[in-house]
């Protein structure tokens, strides 16, 4: 492909608009460009990609018997209904009514219409595994659309779902998946990870996540040797207290008058410690699952951790991710401001974090403006229980094994698998008939994979100052011919011959045949970032050689004609070898 | 692929609904799955299909220098407001809200986006020409989605628009989509036929449609040597009056009783002679484009043509396709009933179509009811145009050498090419500099082709009794295993050997392994109609020998095991030699 003969504009700044490197320099290398917030359209250079990658997924997906269907992108309400998720997805779900007021929905995930689809032919346990899978424009109405194709209301997924007959088989296909997610990833030459992770929204009994790291990657990971999990998830051993604590004598309660300290940052300059040695109290509220009231709890943890709400929802058995109280709520409940709350003579429900188990006479607020008692200990409140209330972090202990600590890392994430087992089968009723001829609902998984999404998380992870640097997995071309000389007979004759060899072994390459100063085609080749680069002049020709650059590692060197398509293949295939599981 | 390990049902019956043949084998067969009204899901088969021919248009479209893109499906509303198709599209266009009250449409094409796409980057000659396509979902909102994918709401298609500087530019690239649309339908395997065509609503100057022929395809197509056009435009010539009629003299009006006569069958017979050799008045009510007053006009015609209000439109000048007056207005007009009116006293425009400018003595309606003229001559009553009215038909001249004569066709139209002008440019202000630095608009080209049409279409015109027959091109596989005894030794040893054959070959098959009786296999094999099939059974192994089928023609064949993959190679290659365009 030439330049001269395709519609490719690149920016030289970084548009207005553009946030994350991977945005601006997707933007401005021409492969995206907006048509409305978070909806875009992709030029030749990214359909490229997305095709390379695609097949990428295809292959793999095949190899573990998963295979390609298409569903569609307009839904009819009915089937949203049957699981309740027309309201549930709230504005996320684009909604509307055609011309004889039928309402529909834009798909952002497909449980609902392969249910209904397989429903009529599943009858039998002889019907099944089966897993089928399609790659797919979705559409989610992000609020706040941003980072490019990282948050994009318009974007392409791969979706896959497993049908089998009982958990044994449903937790076959998962793993199925979880190997051909591996493979595909190692495929394409990034640093990923693959962690524990939240069943959230789609729900289900185990999900795991796939996120290829970068350092403006949104999900914080925890990682050591056989063990990662995402922040969100992560459990933290009690075993972190102070074991010295335990020798201590329990001595009477004090109030001592602290009237400038409001916060835990000045109590521990108050009382000349670090944070982690103090205790801090929260309140939350919550609805539990029985009641749609609202009540009121208080949690106490140490003084440098943080309150972790999706546990405390697990803890406290909440309907949803609780909140923090208002400090108008903690008025009410402790007379006090927050600043000066502690556990001493509360009437809400009071719990403590694990970590805490064995302190001895700590300082807590006194639940009056401008005082804090000393010497508290467990025995001067009840406490309702004790739980695993905070973020994990770096430097912590592996859960799995006390004596490795964490690693934090930021991701993107790009893969998610779901055990769901009859969660969808059981609300739309998809049944089928046993050896012994009882009738059981279906094992269901979900596997998605964000191709648009993939892509931008690359180039987060593999870009410099001046551009892109694709992995050759997904590169649009695998080598950026820039031609000095354009017009020159020499040059014409050599890419001649060079393009019928390149032919012959299924490279794939793009011209830059512009009429344009060598300087300007430098810098677009660096910033589209094709892996390799060929300089192609009168000058060096006359010598019988050109100038190839390697664009990670920037290394250039002139070559023997007779030489280049062999040290293109070699340097390619050096290339393609890198990957890096974390 | 085993069938095994996929989720494929076949149908033995018509399922209620399914319309053409093409529509009720694609649903029999598993292929197409009714989400909705008009929308459908894939199955394996399917997509495998549609990825055979999407890649069959790609190779040809980039031989002729058209690269791909992809755009939204998701557009905002201030796009279609300025070409003002945000209301002209009318109920097709599928509109919606956001959660912030923003307005989107779903894409039935693109004009819009890929102009606004462009907008930014074409400033000069320099930048063009270049064709950019996509192969996407669109959506339109049928009122009436019929016949499966062949009027679907939710289908997919190929859409390619070009960009020139001048006309000579565009023709030349409509010339090449011309080119390359050619060489598809011809790689295809099929019956077609490339058309004259109307604009239509795209607008526009030149137009071309490619269909696929098929009985109950919903386009006439009238064709001879070198020329081929669809029945909405094919001219008509004005030498089809009997010369002979020239001589006669004119002679004196005279009234006729004819009391039973109401139709111009009804006259035919009082008279004792053909519906061609009499003369029939028709009333059409229009709006002319400088005013929007609905006017009425009289047609005189041929006794056994039939008017052409696309053709009329042009005549009269009216700002949409005329209607046929109610009884009520032509009781008004003439006062006498639709079957007994004529032109002789009219005091509207009476036109005549040219077909007819010879004729003399002829006999009308005498706008009195029960009453006839004869001996009418031109000179009776005032002519105000003469003009080509009608439809052209089978056995009337080739317009372009009247000593051949027009052969009819029925055809599914598949793909169209139009050259727009600067209709869209001018619109949304997609101007470059020339030159000599003035700024010009764009002159542009639009090129769609329905990829879910397209196969519906090969169904439509390629089928017998038992099911489909697929060309090569676009068969889902093509070769059907069919394991009589799938358990036996001999059976899994050969095709071990087979398939590993096959696959360094590159040939793709499809093996079903399910413990069904053979009838059972056979019947299904029929239906999903491969273009190869190869029955493979233990007592047929133990004589060294499998049977080949060839869906299209049912010639059955016992071939050595030895020779069955050149064989299989032979027959497809023989196969594939097939084409067929008009």
């Amino acid at each position: 492909m030439r330049w001269s003969e395709i519609y490719l504009k690149t920016l030289r700044d970084k548009p207005a608009g553009a946030e994350t490197p991977g945005h601006i320099l997707l933007w401005r290398g021409g492969y995206i460009s907006p048509v409305n917030s978070g909806i875009f359209t992709y030029n030749t250079f990214f359909v490229r990609s997305i095709q390379k990658f695609s097949n990428l997924v295809r292959e793999e997906l095949e190899k573990e018997q998963a295979h390609e269907i298409l569903m569609p992108m307009v839904q009819p309400k009915n089937l949203w209904l049957e699981t309740g998720r027309w309201d549930q997805f709230q504005e996320l779900l684009m909604k509307m009514k055609n011309h004889s007021g039928q309402e529909f929905c834009l798909g952002p995930t497909h449980e609902e219409v392969v249910t209904s689809f397989v429903r009529s032919g599943v009858n039998s346990f002889r019907d099944m595994p089966f897993n089928i899978y399609q790659i797919q424009t979705k559409y989610r109405d992000e609020i706040r659309p941003r980072f490019g194709l990282l948050r994009a209301r318009e974007f392409i997924m791969k979706d896959a779902y497993s049908f089998d007959p009982n958990e044994a088989g449903a937790l076959k296909s998962y793993k199925k998946m979880f190997r051909a997610y591996s493979a595909i990833f190692q495929c394409l030459g990034v640093k990923f990870v693959v962690v524990q992770a939240d069943t959230g929204v789609i729900g289900g009994k185990k999900s795991e996540e796939f996120h290829i790291l970068a350092d403006i990657g949104e999900d914080v990971l925890l990682v050591s040797e056989n063990f990662a999990a995402n922040r969100e998830i992560c459990p933290s051993l009690p075993s972190l207290s102070n074991p010295s604590e335990n020798s201590k004598e329990e001595k009477e309660v004090e109030e001592i008058s602290t009237p400038e300290v409001k916060t835990i940052e000045a109590l521990a300059r108050f009382l000349k410690c670090e944070q982690k040695e103090l205790v801090k109290i929260l309140f939350i509220t919550f609805a539990d699952k029985h009641s749609d009231e609202k009540s009121q709890a208080a949690v106490l943890c140490k003084g440098d951790d943080e309150i972790n709400l999706l546990k405390a929802q697990k803890i406290l058995n909440s309907q949803d991710v609780p909140a923090l109280s208002s400090p108008e709520d903690i008025q009410k409940i402790t007379g006090a401001s927050p600043g000066s709350c502690g556990p001493v003579g509360l009437k809400i429900p009071v719990y403590v974090d694990h970590k805490l188990k064995n302190r001895k006479n700590f300082v807590t607020g006194a639940n009056k403006n401008g005082v804090h008692l000393k010497n508290v200990n467990f025995k001067d409140f009840k406490v309702k229980d004790y739980g695993d209330f905070c973020y994990a972090k770096a430097g912590d202990p592996n859960p799995k094994n006390e004596k490795q600590t964490l690693k934090e890392y930021r991701g993107i994430e790009v893969g998610h698998l779901f055990y769901l087992s009859d969660a969808y089968s059981k609300q739309m009723n998809l049944k089928y008939l046993d050896e012994k001829g009882q009738s059981l609902f279906v094992e269901m998984g979900c596997y998605g994979l964000g191709i648009t999404r993939t892509l931008q998380a690359i180039v987060e992870q593999s870009h410099d100052k001046d551009g892109i640097i694709w992995p050759p997995s997904v590169a649009p071309f695998s080598l950026h011919i820039c031609l000095i000389d354009p017009d020159s007979a020499a040059v014409k004759k050599f890419l001649d011959q060079l393009t019928g060899e390149l032919d012959n072994l299924g490279l794939d390459y793009f011209i830059d045949d512009r009429k344009e100063r060598p300087g300007v085609k430098f810098k677009d080749a660096d910033l589209l970032g094709l892996p390799l680069r060929l300089n192609m002049g009168e000058r060096d020709l006359k010598d019988s050689q050109v100038e190839i650059i390697i664009r990670k590692t920037g290394t250039r060197e002139k070559i023997k004609l007779t030489e280049v398509t062999s040290k293109i293949s070699t340097l390619l295939k050096e290339l393609e070898k890198y990957t890096d599981r974390v």
